[in-house]
């Protein structure tokens, strides 16, 4: 699949590389270039580099882009592979610039509450190092090994993002390199600018596409006292999501509101071997709660019950103790691997307006009857997120392939004709950008490409991902 | 001033905008033309357009730039005219599009927490009829005629930014037209978003230059139960700031931490002619709290109180009755009057790391010693934005004049050295857009010319303002 306007790597080339980032952060070995061949998505068929970059630092990284920029040669950014929509896969070949070796916390700013981190540290050691500050990173993807790279350049989101926000909200600061391989710096450690465009942002979501990112400044906040789970059955999924606006009312704003149906919460009882509370009923609400004491989250969680009462709860869950509280969570956090054992299946991330949640969970039915393909839907209530998985259980593998495309256009179409867009928080990558122009203005999608021209001119950088320039 | 390269308003074409935006929306009046020559900001000399045109809807706007586009005439946005850098002043003559006249409310969705507005409504309008429907839109920015699209445009902060963002952040989606004359449409109801570049981000703080705004959706929030202001006197700027990080880690995260000195008290105390409490010390935070119950912002009032008092503070002034709080805060809103009544005054807006604010306000003084020039500063302690005004009371205005540019190369210099920007809220319009070049790397300027030429081709949206194009 190597495009001819690219140039081939050579092994001359690799020599060359070994120069610049030294011998042990490239390697061209067949080994080496099949484990950077895809992303957390299975997919038909790899993606192999020419050769595997890992660079320690920053005029590293510029060095090597402005060699690929001058050779015409691809090169395609990776954090820790954790995405789901191939971003980082090397689709055209080339270089594969992995960053997991900038992987240094450099500062926790205490007095102005600011991380500043390079793009190949991963949640999980930012929350531990945040935390041992006293001080809090809201963003909780779920995945604790993404790396935080990964995450902006997604503008990751997940489950905390009705309080907290999503990765746009959270970066302060950027530091990045230009296909042409010139370093900027972007923002700093303030929230409020209005100095020219806001650039940063624009790299923000942009699936490395426009610039690689080396550093990052990230706004901490101060860490909760207390959280608190509610698991709330409903008759309906129509019942459960018009409790939400009165949820958001009430006195402390949730951290997050997570919908699911039984299909999902029986299948998760399948692969935890465990029983879930109220499992018979149609829909759920999970909240989550974060306070200051016990007494007020207590009575937020009353009001919140209250609330859900009113509008058709038949019950509510609260766990009582902490490993309980733990034990809910966990099984909304296995929803994913759940249906990955249970045989091929894909996803759509799909966003509406919260409100339309239940018509467009209605029309996945739909789609899924007209189709004959088993789609589970569950996701963020709080702020429209639906996570959709086709199956391809009980079925075979190439037919199920082959009726994907139709599937996904149909549902891509139904969130946008409700007001949404199709990837609330996963990105395009390669793999849904084929949806990109049957669900978009195409004026929108002009402006883009021009910018993606205005930032790399020889178009070298993460090429083939969100659209095709040409 | 009217540039070679754009075409003349002819009698002509002033019957063609008739035509296309009704007699009675277009105005060649010299009077007319006058009122919009200026915006909040003495200038040494007005600018006016040669026809003023105010569209009461999209597809006019959009004929008007097509048209505008097509005989190459400038265009200038205006919302309210309330801004500080001269954004809306028409310094190429050409057309004033005011869109003072697309001033409805379109929508208050109590579902979704959205209100969306066309640009020409006043904050004041919006703030009420939001509150008339048990909702809360928090951006503050102090003056509430300021149009939401001059808002959007500047991407406004304000007092309450600490706990609420600014605009930025509360922006959910937009309608535009670009200079072209073709409308888009970028957000919707929604919060999380990974599907292409963000280019409402890119729209937001780009101060009319790349798209004329047409329509606006908030994100709408719940309304604080309780509102509390402390005012603390400090015998020092650094003590005060000081404190400041441990405020931020108090149980309650304040709205709002203001900062100002013993100068601007006194100042505000002469034009409101009445005592401020504690007016004999050095310098002051004030810190506005809001929560649900009475006792949990006591609560947390009291905890501040005590963190203050460890880290400086002489004593707490916090007002007992409605009246007094109120107050107080009106004289924190009068501050910029205050010095307007003055004499002639400037500002510059810059935004320091929250830590600097005392290096940046000592190295301000340095500034007014050395260039025999009174400076007032005062500001947002909570997120660094600090305002700067040069006074020219008792001074020969020319002479004033004379010196102001190197005054504010000077200021701005010291907040860039100190990882700061120019501009925290105001924007660069055409006034401060000379400092830009000396405070931020070219790279990025060039990055944002692209992008500029990318919308505009022929550059006839808001010409000349944020940098000049050749």
């Amino acid at each position: 699949v190597i495009d001819a306007k690219y140039t081939k790597v050579t092994s001359e080339l690799v020599e060359t590389l070994k120069g610049i980032a030294g011998s042990e952060g490239v390697s061209a070995d067949e080994e080496e270039r099949e484990k950077y061949s895809c992303d957390e998505m299975s997919i038909p068929k790899p993606h192999l580099a020419e050769v595997i970059v890992k660079p320690r630092d920053t005029a590293t990284v510029a060095r090597v882009l402005s060699l690929a920029n001058e050779k015409r040669i691809p090169v395609t950014p990776r954090g820790s592979g954790t995405g789901l929509s191939g971003g980082c896969v090397p689709i055209f070949g080339g270089i594969l610039l992995s960053l997991e070796r900038m992987n240094q916390i450099l500062e926790i700013d205490e007095e102005n509450f600011v991380a500043t981190v390079e793009p190949g540290v991963i949640l999980a050691d930012l929350y531990e190092a945040v935390e041992g500050c006293g001080l809090y990173y809201p963003l909780y993807p779920g995945e604790s090994s993404a790396s935080i790279g990964g995450n902006v350049a997604t503008n990751a989101g997940g489950m905390r993002a009705v309080k907290y926000g999503v990765t746009r909200q959270l970066v302060l600061g950027l530091e990045a390199v230009l296909p042409t391989g010139e370093i900027i710096s972007m923002g700093g450690k303030f929230v409020k600018s209005s100095t020219g465009y806001d650039l940063m942002q624009l790299l923000i979501g942009s699936e490395g596409t426009l610039g690689m990112i080396t550093k990052i400044m990230l706004k901490l906040t101060t860490p909760p006292k207390r959280r608190e789970v509610l698991f709330i059955p409903f008759n309906s999924l129509y019942d459960a999501i018009k409790a939400v606006p009165d949820i958001l009312k009430h006195k402390i704003l949730p951290v997050g509101i997570e919908f699911m149906e039984r299909d999902i919460i029986s299948i998760v009882e399948g692969y935890i071997n465990r029983q879930i509370p109220f499992h018979d009923y149609e829909a759920f609400l999970m909240i989550i709660l974060e306070g200051e004491t016990e007494e007020e989250v207590y009575e937020a969680a009353d009001g919140i019950r209250e609330i859900c009462m009113n509008n058709g709860a038949v019950d509510t869950f609260v766990p009582s103790s902490e490993a309980a509280k733990r034990k809910l969570l966990d099984a909304r956090e296995k929803f994913y691997h759940a249906l990955k054992h249970l045989g091929p299946m894909d996803i759509a991330d799909v966003v509406v307006p919260r409100s339309q949640i239940p018509e467009f969970i209605k029309r996945v039915k739909e789609i899924s009857r007209r189709h004959q393909m088993p789609i589970i839907a569950y996701g963020h209530a709080g702020d429209g997120n639906v996570h959709v998985h086709p199956l391809g259980k009980d079925m075979d593998r190439d037919e199920w392939e082959r009726r994907l495309p139709r599937v996904f256009a149909d549902i891509y179409q139904a969130g946008a004709s409700l007001g949404g867009v199709i990837s609330g928080e996963h990105g395009l990558g390669f793999e849904k950008k084929g949806y990109l122009t049957a669900t978009m203005d195409e004026k929108l999608i002009i402006l883009m490409k021009r910018i993606k021209r205005a930032f790399d001119p020889n178009n070298i950088l993460n090429p083939g991902k969100i659209f095709d320039l040409e």
